[in-house]
């Protein structure tokens, strides 16, 4: 694994969770998923999307995100605990690895994070 | 808070942990302190360093990492418990906003992260 290919298909997955994500949201009432996938858009747009969960009646939150998104998935969780709403709970953070198949084949492994917060 | 003075002083405070890490690597069996700071350098550095400890007979390292380096912090932590010492265990994962003061007196709030493994 050369830290090309892992960049290369980290950047794929963060479409493909992007795509997800705006799923997630439209379709939010009807699966009852508080997931919100972490991506390369300005952090703001995740913390509103959490925030907006969270007003909504959702008691749980999940926060997740792979690869250099990890980094502005704590950032989506500080800035939503500190600034906007403070009386929220940390129930986990856990990490884990997850192993993606690339076009030529080959697996690459990249680290993932899932922050879970509640009212 | 821009997105710009962020990074800027994110990657200053990383260049500072270095250095800071680097001067723990070489005093460490004086001080004992069994913490791993996180920057930019590649990240199987990082995971020796860990291992390294391990070795040495320490019962608990402490993996630190804040802004973008916390992503680099998460691969250390997987690559060390999924690849070399699978018999660690998890004892904590934490997040945090540190406050920095910036050259011009403006101060930035940046994320932290700080893992906690123990044999």
């Amino acid at each position: 694994m050369t830290l090309t290919t892992y960049d290369i298909y980290a950047k794929k997955e963060v479409i493909a969770m992007e795509n997800e994500s705006e799923q997630n949201m439209g379709t939010n009432e009807v699966k009852m998923e508080n997931i919100v996938y972490i991506g390369r858009k300005p952090t703001m747009n995740y913390v509103l999307a959490v925030v907006t969960q969270f007003n909504n009646g959702m008691k749980e939150v999940t926060i997740k995100a792979r690869g250099n998104s990890i980094s502005r998935a704590v950032d989506v969780k500080e800035i939503v605990v500190n600034r906007f709403l403070p009386d929220l709970k940390e129930k986990s953070i856990k990490t884990s690895s997850e192993e993606l198949t690339n076009e030529d084949g080959t697996r690459s492994k990249v680290s993932a994070i899932q922050i879970v917060l509640m009212k």
